[in-house]
């Protein structure tokens, strides 16, 4: 390539640069002939696609777009999973998050638990492979649900680093910790491990990660500051220290505490609705059965079906209840499909959700914010698209709030707070369309209302509907909104009675200074008519004194 | 499960239900005692997750968030495929799309072209599994880029309606069609052919594929009538046939013809850019290359690296040029990674991008509507993250457009339309940042702009960074929008050029009537004064029209 043609174009981000003219003549000339590919040409390009490289690629999906970003997204997903794993082994979290700059835009991450650890031979596949976990298969709440997260920070950190994650774990004091270091291979999505010993631990049981990566640190809304105080606040029973980084300007070391003891009740694992499954699962599940007929397919493979409940369905959709499930066709299976939905069942079991509870979200939000008025709801169970979900809102009013701005929206999903996608978000589309104005705020007509409030919406759910995988925001389910406007609605109801008591206080207390400063002159008007003594007039003031009181009383 | 505890609650989107206070209480009251899991019970419950069952679950992600849109998507997948197709064998398209309706929630697609046809032996695999193709891999312009598309919408079909998905292909007249139906086994996002025969087909080559899905047939903006009349607007060079459910109501068939007959320009498949490349990603090359030392690697594996090149890169590296690149450690790697930033290289080639040119952009814009200006600009292509990109715009003004509403904007990625999702994307972002008060328009802050004007932009790319799998909306690259704003200001002063001038028409039209209508009155005054002669009068107004002529000449 002759060197004159070299023209120099700047990397980065700063900006698109222009493409020398020679270049883009060279691209509108025709191009020589070619061979037109024929179809099995064509054939040879085709190829497996893994889902790591489809990720590497398209990493904005996962939360990664740019340095900030992705720094919060490493410390959300390593504090999700140790959240998880804590509660699912019935421990008390204790979390600390620690962040160390190595230089402006790298950073290591370590998020170290006191969970229940992870069994050696599971390590390289949890931290190392993308779509791997146990969250996915199941019905029950969690906070990590795909088996993404933790593996594609790992990634995205030797993607920019070429560094390896680090992880230490010991499930049992009388066992020895484990040191892995292991990098994913993206072409195959499977972890390849490069160091693996054991090692001495002062902890007896927990997990340590540590990731190094390309990232920025920076304050406001989307940082990571602000995503530890909020998963303290949608979760009063762990502790988290958090080790920012720059310990000189930021302080060496954040403790918030616990403000229960109690663990959140244990969720259970629930089997589907048979009003959320489609027909093509359904002929899947028959498929895949282990049960000898269709009848006790239906009763072991769903929740809420009884033998009563399986017949009826069988009868309404013309099968016999002793069919073998491998057999049903795929009209037999369309008929049952239809029969299920027109069959009444009971609503899904709810030992699946645990919500936070409205004591403890007022609690947490008055550790929050200095407000006049606290007030929370945690809503009934109710269920979209066969998925049991619950809505939980808290409300602080007044105080140090600022009154002349957009209230502030806390989002949260089965405990994670979500901190991007505000726009795009649920949560964000009931607190807009409630009316506000009802409640004695402002409202600007498709936005959030104007006010010194903050609210905190709470989805718990067995499978919360994302937009992304980078889960910033929740899907617009009319269920799910639905239930989120009546849970604000009772919110603001509460919120507007004390509004409007203040102000009829405030009201009041005006006519009553008003009317309080002319007594006396009234008392020295009659003195002068009526020829009054001092007496008789202080008596007048002070009986115009107790009918003011009396009727201000009443 | 006794009788009386069974209730009822409505399936389907009607809306939340709640939940019977009983089942309730007994989520509130404590679990039983049950014994904590430890970290090998817990491993226990570790499995892989198939990447369809994965897409399954989160169907939203790609487009089949609900009945209306799933039918969009459907045939969105379909027609890419086709012309991507089409164009990669060098034939004109032809493209004709069919909705069937079934019932009221169900339809059959048929997406038929007259492309080069799918070797038998590819068929399965292209149709019948996610994250599988010949476009991912490639950095070349083409409308599909993950292999996840048309394989979705046929799971979304077995999911919604146990139907296989059915294909008809050929690849030459001399040998015979092939006609394949199949269904994704989700579990294993593996294919399963469930009809294999050789058939009739009227076509030389080509291919159509029909799917069978619960949709909903809607108008407006979103519209699969929309989608037809966009993608035709994008792509002169095709001819689309679009026979719309319900023939009576909607018309038999819509034909809309191509506008030119020439193919566009073969795209070429490039290398990676050098500054595109992430240190992680060069560790991998290093790892896989066929080339024996770093110097012949960096010239193979790249674009615009010359030997020169490469020898000033492991200069200011300090790895000899020698180094076998298996051998490469870490440090060097990131050494090699900082002096590619480092030095000097040339843009990427951009016969990779095609065009659609600006001057088909204005042909397809006149026949979209009737306005009274028209322009549009092809910018020179530029560069992002490594990954070269064009921005065209075409403006439409006045005529038919309506004047006090927001301007409409029609965003094209690689020639395919996005409708979903405007407020999230980098092209609506780009002209609410343009300044359109310049341009004599109305633009509410923060907003599109207010007036009789269409807009549509279009970017090219090798790689378009969507911001999900559904491809809705481009990513927010300052790189791009840069782009797009500057191509929009190019536009924009060409139509407030216009507007000026027309505005400046109608001054003078004005003014001129009204001197016009004086001049009379002038001859008349002077002749009452002077004592002129009737001819004399005349003479003057003939003299005082010229001079209002000449001046307005001027």
């Amino acid at each position: 390539m002759p060197d004159q043609e070299e023209f120099a174009f700047k990397a980065g981000p700063e900006g698109a640069q222009p493409v020398p003219r020679k270049a883009r003549s060279a691209a509108k000339s025709p191009p020589e002939p070619r061979v037109r590919p024929t179809a099995t040409d064509l054939a040879k390009g085709q190829r497996d696609i893994s889902v790591s490289e489809f990720f590497a690629k398209n990493r904005h999906l996962l939360g990664f777009d740019n340095p900030s970003k992705a720094l919060l997204t490493t410390v959300k997903e390593g504090v999700d999973n140790a959240l998880d794993a804590c509660e699912e082994a019935g421990i008390l979290p204790d979390v600390r998050v620690e962040i160390r700059e190595i230089s402006e835009t790298r950073f290591q991450v370590a998020i170290e638990d006191n969970g229940p650890g992870i069994v050696r031979a599971q390590v390289p596949k949890i931290f190392g492979s993308l779509l791997y976990g146990s969250k996915f298969h199941r019905l029950r709440q969690s906070r990590g649900q795909q088996g993404i997260g933790i593996s594609a920070a790992g990634m995205y950190g030797l993607l920019t680093t070429g560094k390896p994650i680090s992880i230490r774990t010991r499930t049992q004091a009388k066992k020895p910790a484990h040191h892995l270091e292991l990098v994913i291979d993206t072409k195959r999505n499977e972890p390849r491990v490069k160091l693996d010993e054991t090692c001495e631990w002062e902890k007896p049981h927990g997990t340590r990660v540590e990731i190094e990566l390309e990232g920025a640190y920076r304050g406001g809304q989307h940082s990571v500051d602000a995503y530890i105080r909020q998963i303290s606040l949608a979760n009063p029973h762990a502790q988290i220290t958090y080790v920012p980084p720059r310990a000189e300007e930021h302080g060496a070391e954040h403790v918030f505490p616990r403000v229960t003891n109690e663990v959140p009740p244990e969720t259970r694992e629930i089997k589907p609705h048979p009003y959320g499954v489609e027909l093509g699962v359904l002929m899947q599940m028959f498929r895949d059965t282990k049960a000898r007929n269709v009848s006790s397919c239906l009763q072991n493979d769903f929740s809420r079906i009884s033998s009563r409940t399986a017949a009826e369905i069988c009868k309404r959709a013309k099968v016999a209840t002793t069919r073998r499930p491998s057999e049903i066709e795929r009209e037999e299976a369309e008929r049952l499909h239809q029969a299920i939905q027109a069959t009444k069942i009971m609503a899904p079991p709810l030992d699946c959700i645990a919500p936070i509870g409205g004591e403890l979200i007022e609690r947490a939000l008055r550790a929050e914010v200095k407000a006049d008025f606290y007030t929370s709801i945690s809503r009934r169970a109710s269920v979209y698209r066969g998925n049991p979900f619950l809505i939980e809102v808290g409300i602080a009013y007044g105080g140090s709030l600022p009154s002349e701005e957009p209230v502030t929206v806390y989002r949260f999903a089965n405990r994670v707070p979500l901190q991007y996608q505000q726009g795009g978000c649920a949560i964000t589309k009931a607190v807009a369309s409630t009316d506000w104005k009802a409640y004695e705020l402002q409202h600007p007509k498709g936005a959030v209302p104007v006010g010194p409030m903050l609210i905190m919406v709470h989805m718990a759910s067995v499978w919360v509907p994302f937009t992304s995988e980078s889960k910033e925001a929740v899907a617009h389910y009319p269920e799910i909104i639905k239930e989120m406007r009546l849970a604000l609605q009772e919110c603001g109801r509460l919120m507007a009675i004390y509004i409007r008591r203040c102000k009829r206080e405030a009201d009041e207390a005006k006519k009553r200074a008003y009317i309080e400063k002319y007594i006396p002159q009234v008392a020295i008007g009659l003195q002068q008519i009526l020829g009054f003594s001092d007496r008789d007039r202080d008596q007048v003031v002070s009986n115009l004194t107790q009918v003011l009181e009396r009727s201000r009383s009443n």
